[in-house]
């Protein structure tokens, strides 16, 4: 890790619009498998209250996943958020959303875990790994966070966006990537 | 931490209510989410004796949860304890219970994990915050239990109370928050 | 822990009946419980290679449960091993099951995570207690698993004592509790 | 470990068949066991991400299986695999599986956890272990994961193979067993 970067408060002031992958970032990353089929996630509960505060300054969120699961639209209406599933091209999904909500990429942040998030995370201003991606991904974003997937990295990243914005951030022990 | 503060000692011993938060302090904050939208929680099966225990000696407990969901009341109904759901303001929700139960605040234990707990905690007695709460509730406790939430937070916190009310507790590696 | 104790070794060869504790014993000491009111727990699928090795060597095994708990059922049946639930004394259902089987208490076994294990615990000539019990417990027992318990606990007793009847136990690494 | 083998590499170019024991390789090892008998695993997002890879590039992959179990079918089926269970003696469903194919036994490899494993880590060129895979089972293998059963063995392993066939593959890091 290096040092703080500056740019990194002012890349979190500038964001917009918020995407987040879904496996390996809402979640643990791991899929419980029942014998009928039925699979379920692990999340975070105090994700909620982080993209609560999000949206309560009018910062848009978004989940992208590659897999059409129907786990993800359930995890995704708990948190009254907007998903897009069945997603072959995440990097092009990213620039749709930012036209359809007329935000620029550089004011938009990415999240992802794998090396399937690495064209999407390239073509935002904001890209961000989670503690625990795999390491092909952490050279191409300006921030990792210190919780993994699943474990408040999601509510990690509301908190220093919303902190940056309403210049509350803490920035003691924050560093880029 | 800092060393045994003898008050922690006193404040366990006037304790006649404890109030915990659901959510991270009798589960490990992970929600299950499956595709058909059923949602289950992880709990501590010895969190049961130490509640048992608590009752065995009058000391009323409840729970106190933000959002109604099945699962509090099948945990509580588990565990024979009351609980009240979709609570807005829980510091209110901490008062109106002693009033109920005739406690006054001082004699209230409460249990949190995360930053909308704080106002709760500042209301009693005797707040606590379980190992793994949100960094920005420790400044608000008294003590801060070594097990996480979900991993025996709860019997930790009802060993502690039993023990200084029979007089049997090993005060050995015991420190205020 | 102290050095290895030869009498480990004896006892484990004359250990003709092996009792189990359920929950923090074959499970991590969870329970995952749905909205719908629906428990679950997490068991550890090598343990039954251990079980199984030990019936092929006549080895009598049991669980004993204080909570009736149709999960209990479901997985003794898939280990093809009896058990008992709903029991409110579990020393006496330890006494009970030797005269039952015809195995005198000194060659009986007796693995158990919580307190009110203890009383079992000091009626058999083998208590032992898995890796993450609570302390209070380890007073009790002549072995502490190296494995805590739901994650391969009852699969190392199983070892253990398949190796000291067929003797070929490797003792290094092997400590009294 | 010992320092890299640069037969290790010769061994994963030569793979043109990988077969997967389940419990304990795809998955934690773990069973989720609910009180009405449904049985459920736990698996990591990222393998299927692996195994589509190697797929790609014409590596046939099985799934072998002591017990039979719905769950077993359930997870093969999402990943597009075959599987066989019910398989009372694994080595020889492993030479089975390469005469069908058409595959030398040197030219597969085996991924095991349990010491139920090790006759058919003898059978196969390339004989692997998960990172948490039973002690005696390392003996017999000529690679040992970093990852553990169900948290991304199984991709790391058709990393290696798919990297070491495309002649990508970072050296830095691996070792043999």
């Amino acid at each position: 890790m290096m040092e703080i970067v500056p740019d990194l408060v002012k890349l979190l002031r500038a964001v917009r619009l918020v995407i987040f992958d879904f496996d390996g970032v809402f979640t643990d990353n791991t899929v419980l498998v029942s014998q009928d089929g039925n699979e379920s996630v692990r999340c975070w509960r105090s994700d909620g209250l982080g993209i609560s505060r999000l949206r309560s300054i009018g910062i848009e969120t978004l989940i992208i996943s590659t897999e059409a699961n129907p786990v993800v639209t359930v995890r995704a209406n708990k948190l009254k958020m907007a998903c897009k599933q069945a997603v072959e091209d995440k990097a092009q999904a990213v620039l749709q959303a930012c036209m359809d909500l007329g935000v620029h990429p550089t004011e938009t942040a990415f999240i992802g875990n794998d090396i399937n998030d690495i064209a999407a995370l390239k073509s935002v201003g904001l890209p961000i790994a989670v503690a625990d991606a795999y390491p092909e991904v952490f050279a191409h974003v300006a921030y990792r966070t210190t919780k993994p997937g699943g474990y408040g990295a999601v509510r990690e990243i509301c908190d220093l966006i919303f902190h940056a914005k309403e210049d509350t951030l803490d920035l003691v022990g924050i560093y880029a990537a």
